[in-house]
């Protein structure tokens, strides 16, 4: 039976060691890191292969079995994560404002570690390095809960990245995992608060919904996307056809694929057969309003319920307007405030549609596939925010940190 | 029986309608709310009467009671603090951040509006126009949930601002205010997600707790504060007898007083007496271990709970330490991360002390009680964060907002 109060002391502990590494300690920690996982390759592989058994007796789907399978080459993808973040910039230390009051206190926000983080993710274990690398950078202390059809990879993961630290001369409890299958456990950790400063959950929608039922800690909700691309009366036509055909099917199976099309009623009759002929050699099922199916006589007719869908599969939801105004309303009606697109040569509208939707990330003329994959540049990811609290959108290093106000004064006291 | 579903579309309106609003129609709107304060002081000041008659008849404490009593001059207070708002500058709008990507994708990160904005708080009457005013100005909805025992003056006052609201041809539902005395209608307040963006509790520890368990929205807890002050054995010890008796006594309830003296064991002898003669007249209770007790024969003997508690009394616990090390060690351990302080001269100490103690502000030779109060220049304050996940320390209109990111692009496809 895990002890979780035992994690959390040794967690804390860290912390303190944690925030107080230079740069050049935790580059280091994160390359020998990278390096032992390249090292130690069979033996991750070896306990892979028994997930990946007991998986195959499960009755694991293939897709799933998919994300559970590590191969050499995944294990050197996972090592030049590791050697990535490294490269990147340190930001603890930051002086993020600094300012003089008339009294004479000078004050310094400085940006700080978080301290703890707890992360809580499904079967797929290179996020249990991936997760790792972000949080050492940080200065974060984190501890880990996989998915338990994973517990032996990530087993074997941790084990080797604690002895790389710890043959650095660091503390290994940086990183810990919680190896336990009892779900109980799971809701447990939901309560540390004591010790864990954040908890990110990431995974299925089912996932996300019983941490934020259950936690206790402060949670960043990495969340689901039923993101649109919405074709106005004004649109480039042939530029609206290639960016939903790439929201849509460029990946299907990530948050922020294109779930549902709105389009102008004025552009319908010259947009639907055009889109509908570019996404053909994909075979994407078409569940369209009346007017829509009025054009795409193969258009299956739209429920209510398929507006509000995350479908993760080549179905594409339809919906007609008649107004700028009705595509925004029912576009905040039904997204889950991830990312959202209009195409327009009509600026008025990009501005309108840019202020007034209510998600992470708004496009003008562009897919909403650049929100994930370190497409703005932040070097590294630890998940997509789709709520308001500290983070929004693609959240990286920074994201994983926080501040303290450092105050200097000469004996002042309040009158 | 309060219907929250309802309340809670009629704020999701609101917001959309608010976010919208120019800085000069927000500040009309809190000039003439409190204009409508100080026009309606004998309506409010009448139901507040009627909660004061209550309050008495249930054996409401007369601390309680002093926080629950509105008087013209409070009124006064409470309508200066709205035109105070309307003075400061509006945030919302600010591009934080803008950038390009190699691949001509441009991205800003624009400041705005949470949306809505829950706050649960206790019988203080000043706290609903003081919180009502920063949202607005932040451009967010609000719904305010107060204690019980001020529901006539509260209603009294969310009716005059309403009207208020709608007398400018704004929507009156920036402002609602749950006029329900059943405690369940606050706990399913709390799991109000789909409507309310984040949720701030304000008020004692249990309310803080409650609100933590409870809720599936995201919360800022602004909580209790254990606060230290350090006397470091480099100390000025003068200096340092000012700061503990302006932290401990300059007011005694709130979050930021000094509850606990850490003094290093070599100065004691000569510092315990000298403060110990200051605090004399405000007759503080001194709690300490044996080496303190040894100085000060008055000296009650502390317990280990002495030292977890935050008193908001004429109380002050006192610990004796052999280095900065274990000083620091101490207030991790018993603090609450909001306010704690050293006193010394010893630059290498204070820096020392400033990277090391986990709290939302840190002194160096300053009274804890400069975190409250507006003391930073924030010119408002929501409240005083203890979490580490999007606000520390004082929050003032900025920490009621978030970003969103708008990308402007050309057709961008992901390849």
């Amino acid at each position: 039976m895990t002890n979780l109060t035992e994690m959390g002391k040794k967690a804390a502990a860290a912390k303190l060691y944690l925030q107080k590494m230079t740069t050049e300690e935790k580059n280091r920690g994160l390359k020998a890191s990278a390096e032992a996982l390249l090292q130690n390759t069979e033996k991750i592989l070896a306990e892979n292969q028994k997930d990946m058994e007991n998986a195959a007796l499960n009755g694991m789907s293939d897709g799933l079995q998919d994300r559970l399978r590590l191969t050499p080459k995944r294990i050197e993808a996972m090592a030049e994560g590791l050697n990535q973040v490294a490269e990147l910039p340190d930001c603890i230390g930051e002086v993020m404002e600094e300012f003089e009051r008339p009294n004479g206190l000078k004050i310094k926000k400085v940006r700080v570690p978080m301290g703890v983080i707890g992360i809580i993710y499904e079967a797929r274990p290179n996020v249990t390095a991936d997760a790792f690398g972000l949080c050492f950078k940080t200065g974060n202390a984190v501890i880990l809960k996989g998915g338990s059809d994973a517990l032996y990879s990530n087993m074997a993961i941790v084990e080797v990245l604690r002895e790389a630290l710890e043959n650095c001369g660091f503390s290994g409890d940086a990183l810990q995992l919680i190896a336990d299958t009892d779900r109980q456990v799971t809701v447990e950790f939901m309560k540390l608060k004591e010790y864990v400063d954040v908890l990110i959950p990431r995974g299925s929608a089912r996932l996300i919904q019983s941490v934020v039922n259950n936690s206790t800690i402060p949670v960043i909700e990495t969340g689901t996307g039923n993101c649109h691309v919405y074709v106005d009366k004004a649109a480039d036509l042939d530029m609206a056809a290639k960016i939903v055909h790439n929201a849509k099917t460029q990946r299907i199976g990530v948050c922020n694929a294109c779930e549902s099309l709105v389009v102008h009623s004025e552009v319908r009759e010259r947009f639907l057969p055009k889109l509908a002929e570019l996404l053909a050699p994909k075979n994407v099922e078409l569940r369209g309003d009346e007017r829509v199916q009025e054009i795409l006589k193969d258009c299956v007719p739209a429920t209510e319920e398929d507006y509000g869908r995350e479908y993760l599969d080549y179905i594409l939801s339809l919906k007609t307007v008649d107004s700028l105004e009705e595509a925004i309303a029912h576009i905040n009606k039904y997204n889950t405030k991830h990312s959202e697109c209009i195409v327009t040569e009509d600026e008025t509208a990009a501005v309108k549609f840019l202020n007034e939707i209510d998600a992470a990330c708004v496009y003008w003329n562009a897919s909403t596939r650049f929100t994930d994959g370190f497409e703005f540049g932040f070097g590294a990811e630890i998940g997509i925010s789709t709520q308001k609290l500290h983070a929004r959108g693609p959240m990286g290093l920074k994201e994983l940190t926080s501040y303290k106000y450092a105050i200097y004064g000469n004996g002042q006291v309040r009158g």
